[in-house]
């Protein structure tokens, strides 16, 4: 089905997909003192006496931005800020359905590492939380970072770390259909996504990564990595194989695809080891059709379309992960709070659920947003990364 | 009565007094793809063909956002941003609650003129319109107008022009009701808004001004004044008067304090001209109370609180001046939509039913808000600072 049509008619319907209602009423003299001037001093002078206080008396306890600079929309690349703003919007709608976390969307006209740093960093006490969303790799990489190391609340880049999330997810409950060990697993495509799933699997020791890209398996031996993947040539490819995707998918347990449509052939999935798990998530055609994959034997396939069975959508993360990191008032998103997050989602389906054909529930199932959140909450108090009141 | 109880008791309750929902519903698989991908995308594309599209397809045709640097906070003074947020959040909710505009609160933990113009400036596709917030006089004069300079959206600092259209209005008022004609006029405060409502009233031509500060008359032989004070010592203070505050009231038609309590005596009234026009604007206790002032001999007090006749409350300006700007899609606020605004508010009030105690509306008088949108979007569209659409 087409939804370019009423996604247009709807949008336009909706003049802007996000409605601020006031909580308070402001209907009386009374109201108005109490809401605004001159009873709105009382909270103010507490905040000043103690800026902890904030999370106490406005709404960013529960607040979330959603940040982008418009460079690397959806599949649509460097559309601009103001074109960015029907996805931020669509984000911020989904963080309040499915969490119940106001979110509040920031399409930004630079493309500036240092401006886009300080711009955001100027935004902390406004936020509990910043959602980095569609800015492009490397840069993305630099942002986040820089950003985590001078803020004091989260800050969480959703195409990178969403996204591995939930393939770990999807990856843990395939290993434990197929009882894999040690799988060599082969992730096409380098960029935010890419890097942040390797980095992932290989922090939940999921099994050995082998990484490529356009010019194919990224090894010691290339001369033309940036720096997400000069950070992986160490850890991953041990056996620093080299040549084309075809190459690295010969013998491989798994392939995990954040590229293009159409770059798996039958060939390629009929040389893998045996009950091969394909993840192609290329929008809106993945690398490799199911049927075809699984005519040339695939066992396990997902996409990251909700047409297919085991749909990867990272729907399925922010909205709890942020929701646990608010709930525990956690001061980052560490790699604790994500494994939590992995293991949440993949144990949503009990393991003698799990079939071939459903590794991963819907991006709409009920309940899970709240089931995250309970697992990132804990393991942000576990690891002590919440903020102090004493 | 002593709001300050129930307004921190309000606040912990509220949580945040907004609400961010989503007009899109999230229940299926076709409304996640409706609002979220794939269908977002097509809205996505028709903004970048034309990012004038922004204003049909996004909430900025409807979005304001309210911003401060947390340095000038109600009466409270410089407390920072964290603790400006009840303000700015009490802001938003009016107006929602008013004039049915999306406003969105956003505090910024610098108070460096350069980064905040750069940092403002870099929100433009988010926004339809920026509202200035309690900012600390003299830098916010520089900060509207480098903004105005540089956006296409409008930008105004409430504090100043607010502020000043309110005041204008209840001096229109009270001018025609006491029939003065050329009187001399005598604002004490020469900050933010102080200096906007002396150039305010000079372009509506309303009367005379002597610009007092906390040390005596505004002159030419003044040598430590500000840039603001240097702006307007050029055409108030016609004659050039010296001295101190007593001085400049003296044979003075009407007083407009926007400085600090109690510091207007009743003989300062009583040396005033026939008929004297006092509007006490300090809070929470005005420059004289309204009972010492009628003692003296005033005919017609205002003040900032709820509590005693003749509020002037720029709660009656900015959700219906930024509701025109917005409806008209002005590029800016300009001296015509300001004019628009202080006579639409004024003119709430029949002549016939102009008494001393009743120039200006209540603050909550229902549809203020789009009396004053209507007279500010014409005289947008009048003016021509509309965007274009061909």
């Amino acid at each position: 089905m087409d939804y370019s049509k009423i996604a247009l008619e709807k949008h336009k319907e909706w003049a802007g997909k996000l409605d601020i209602q006031s909580k308070a009423p402001i209907k009386t003299r009374d109201d108005l003192s109490t809401a605004y001037t001159p009873g709105v001093a009382a909270p103010c002078l507490e905040i000043q006496k103690d800026p902890k206080m904030s999370y106490v008396y406005t709404g960013r306890q529960n607040l979330v931005a959603v940040i982008t600079d418009g460079s690397a929309v959806l599949g649509l690349g460097n559309i601009g800020a103001e074109a960015g703003m029907p996805v931020m919007e669509g984000k911020c709608a989904l963080f309040k359905s499915l969490a119940n976390v106001d979110a509040f969307p920031i399409c930004l006209n630079t493309q500036d590492t240092d401006e886009l740093v300080k711009i955001i960093a100027a935004m902390e006490p406004t936020f509990g939380g910043i959602n980095l969303e569609d800015i492009a790799a490397p840069r993305c990489f630099e942002i986040e970072q820089r950003l985590q190391e001078i803020m004091d609340i989260p800050v969480f880049h959703d195409d990178q770390h969403g996204t591995a999330i939930v393939v770990c997810s999807a990856l843990v409950n395939a290993l434990k259909l197929t009882k894999k060990e040690n799988p060599t697993i082969v992730i096409n495509g380098a960029g935010a996504a890419g890097c942040a799933i390797a980095t992932l699997i290989l922090k939940l020791k999921l099994g050995n990564v082998i990484m490529c890209d356009s010019k194919g398996i990224v090894s010691k031996d290339r001369t033309d990595l940036t720096s997400g993947k000069l950070a992986l040539v160490e850890v991953t490819n041990l056996e620093n194989k080299t040549g084309k995707l075809a190459d690295a998918m010969n013998g491989a347990d798994v392939f995990i695809g954040v590229s293009k449509a159409n770059t798996v052939s039958k060939e390629m999935v009929k040389s893998m080891n045996e009950k091969p798990i394909i993840l192609a998530m290329a929008n809106p055609v993945p690398e490799i059709l199911p049927t075809d994959a699984i005519e040339a034997g695939a066992y396990i396939v997902g996409t990251g379309r909700s047409d297919f069975a085991n749909q990867i959508n990272n729907v399925l993360c922010f909205p709890g992960i942020f929701k646990g990191a608010l709930q525990a008032q956690a001061t980052c998103i560490n790699d604790a709070m994500k494994e939590a997050a992995v293991y949440a989602i993949a144990n949503l389906i009990p393991e003698e659920e799990l079939r071939p054909d459903y590794v991963i529930v819907s991006a709409l199932q009920e309940g899970v947003a709240d089931v995250v959140a309970a697992a990132v909450k804990q393991a942000a108090i576990d690891s002590d990364v919440v903020r102090k009141w004493d």
